[in-house]
């Protein structure tokens, strides 16, 4: 050990110590549970923790923080563990936070359509809670992700297209700051000019800026009608095109995705289904019945003059749910196409005029590169996803899959695009950052340095300083 | 001349030197274009800069800027100076940079629904430059305010209830920090999880963290149908329950406004409507022929239950027009209500939930001080403005205006509310910025410190430092 090691050692010591005694068995060293946190769903190395709290209150996290502040060592929240670009690796050690027992649904105003809960809550309890109220939480990035952490990475996901992603979604956070302060960003007014946006500075800064402990969300009321559809397409150009026209004459889509032919494949092997293997568009329709019925037919004629069709509709709940499980299954049936191998799922979003464009520029690319990668994208906000199925200890498939990945990024920034519409930075698209913002970088590891002095929340992410 | 106003004045003589070498004529001192731009449409009194600067470039407001930043000296953002809290007084001299020659509209695209535009175009200037194109800009101030200020004011107005404010409609921002450096906030796709939300950090910084030279916005398709009408109530309290139950029922209104009758009295008297003096929604649906049909029927059913009616609808662009017209003149209606008074507008927005409660309960306030004040509102949102009627140099009554004003943001702070829903801080709302916000004004000024450590930009206002 050198001597920056047993200094380190120590300080890590010293704040275990009085963790434990904050805490009581609700800090645990054990190295499963600690592999557990430090491990992501894709294929990043584990890096544990030194130890993980499991918190109650946010006046715990409150003094978990202080400790960790008099000794400098890195705190990293935890919700559910489902990022995906090595958000809650632990590169330095430290304590990971764990919100599974901050799991209370604080209040729900049916009168304000809105709702304050733990970090901890995920949002299908959330939705489960709210289903006899008329009320639902539309944010569905698919996974059951807490939402603590779908605010922290600024998720979206299926629905956004219509009800927006995190970011529009989140009236007020509280949360704690580097120095142990506990703050509310906003209140629960509807909108504000007082001062910053520090609720919008906090989404989506990963655990960076400071630990978010209680979410207040907007809620949406279920609508009376609720109708799906397949639809297939001759290709990628002719499903986006007809998407731009849909959102252009302003169908208020609920949700519209696209899978490829690849994607499309491996969706049928896995989940039953016996989809033409094509370009194809997953949609959804909200809305009173007769709307429903107006933005389908609406619709429809899109797709005729895209050479699409046939329309497949699936208004009962059952089929309805099938399909959508089958598109939220998509990650898995990828993975189950290629056994052995492990799944990187990354995500760049464009103007929705170049997303064909994109799409096929990267389909030429993928087999270029002679890799398996099916594509889906939530194509009304311009966002796509490619799962390359790989071997992390295949070196020569690393450095093709490193080299397509840099290509698909540069060819999203040079469309005016973005590095993750959806995933975030983590450790993963960290490279990237001065690409994309440029001198905006710096204006953003100012207001690191400024928050987090000492830099022991969630180091070595963003923008590392 | 004290040592302190000597050095001062010696200083900003440097920065006009050169700032005169930069820009020529378009560098002016004379006093009564000063007194323009220091003097805000509301009660505060002028406080001018040292001179106007009317720039063209972004670059020219770099260069501007790090002169400036050079010699210490105060810089100013000035879009139309129709904001109400003193947002453009120069409290500390210094240079006001004027960006009416800054109205160019860079680039529209239709296929993703956005545009770009200088800061100093105006939204009716935009709106016009679109409507043949098929789209709008549906922010809506009142105002034909600059795009530049209603992005640094976090603008919102009668259409915020269906479309967002600012905050949502802004993609990206050209910003010119204090040190002069060009960033650019984010690029022009629809969502990114790629760092730190600069875009929404700037909108609503009021020019105190950087200057907005260009405005990257969202746009909508203009909808096949819009239809608007009148709709009397019993009591304010009869109409803000409709509003709730209109909202929660997922009715897509484009706008709601709550007047009250004294509001409704001063429209009548100065817009030439015959309305009947009691409190009134102004509704705007927007949709599909079939769909804007639908929403009035649906809405008329929640009238009927709430005792109002009947409700009159105007079809006719004609018809509409006048009837927002008459909205939006009412700050100048309640002018004209008390010759030779000032008006003094305020804000404050609410959860929905608690807003008869928090107009009834003013109303009462109102009478109670003896004063008169007008009531509308943007009900959809929770958010309401008063417009008193006020001697500035009457001290008893000035006395009993700032009593009246700190009940009503307390009143609205108790509801979970905020002290400005859109007019933001500026100077007047400065001293509730504590009240509101508490340990989050610390973050805030640290923010302001690492982003502006000379306090050059826009000093004096929201916190100061």
């Amino acid at each position: 050990m050198s001597r920056a090691d047993v200094a380190n050692r120590r300080k890590i010591d010293a704040a275990l110590e009085e963790a434990e005694a904050l805490l009581g068995d609700r800090l645990t060293t054990s190295r499963s549970v600690r592999d557990l946190h430090g491990e992501s769903v894709t294929w990043y190395p584990t890096q544990p923790p030194d130890a993980v709290a499991y918190v109650q209150t946010t006046e715990e996290v409150s003094a978990l923080v202080k400790i960790c502040a008099r000794h400098k060592v890195p705190i990293i929240a935890y919700g559910t563990g489902t990022s995906l670009e090595g958000h809650i690796n632990a590169p330095y050690g430290g304590i990971t936070i764990d919100f599974a027992q901050m799991n209370n649904i604080i209040r729900v105003s049916p009168e304000d359509l809105d709702c304050t809960v733990q970090a901890g809550v995920t949002r299908v309890q959330l939705n489960v809670h709210l289903r006899d109220m008329g009320m639902f939480f539309p944010i569905d990035p698919g996974t059951d992700a807490s939402l603590g952490g779908m605010a922290a990475t600024r998720a979206s996901g299926t629905n956004a297209v219509r009800y927006g992603t995190m970011r529009e979604n989140v009236l007020n956070l509280t949360v704690v700051m580097a120095d142990g302060t506990i703050v509310q960003t906003a209140r629960r007014a509807r909108k504000s000019s007082a001062g910053y946006d520090l609720t919008k500075l906090i989404v989506g800064s990963e655990g960076t800026l400071g630990i978010i402990t209680e979410v207040t969300l907007r809620l949406q009321a279920i609508p009376d009608a609720i109708s799906a559809g397949v639809c297939p397409f001759p290709s990628v150009r002719h499903a986006c095109d007809a998407v731009i026209l849909a959102i252009q004459t302003g169908i208020p889509v609920a949700r519209i995705e696209l899978l490829d032919d690849v994607q499309i494949e491996a969706c049928n092997a896995y989940s039953g289904l016996t989809l033409e293997e094509t370009a194809t568009l997953f949609l959804e329709f909200h809305g009173t019945q007769d709307g429903v019925l107006e933005q389908m037919r609406l619709f429809s004629e899109i797709i005729e003059d895209h050479g699409g069709g046939p329309f497949q509709s699936a208004d009962q709940t059952e089929d309805r749910n099938k399909l959508w499980q089958a598109r939220h299954d998509a990650y898995w049936a990828n993975l189950a196409q290629k056994p052995g191998l492990k799944g990187l799922a990354t995500d760049v979003c464009v103007p929705i005029s170049r997303l064909a464009d994109c799409v096929e520029e990267t389909r030429v690319d993928i087999e270029k590169y002679g890799l398996f990668a099916p594509i889906v994208g939530h194509v009304g906000d311009g966002n796509f996803h490619l799962t390359l199925l790989i071997d992390p200890d295949d070196k020569n498939e690393m450095d093709r899959v490193n080299e397509l990945l840099e290509r698909l990024i540069m060819r999203a920034l040079a469309m005016d695009g973005t590095c993750t519409g959806e995933h975030g930075v983590g450790i993963g698209k960290m490279k990237y950052l001065e690409a994309e913002h440029g001198a905006g970088v710096d204006v953003m590891r100012l207001i690191k340095k400024s928050l987090d002095p000492d830099n022991i929340l969630n180091p070595g992410k963003v923008v590392a300083v």
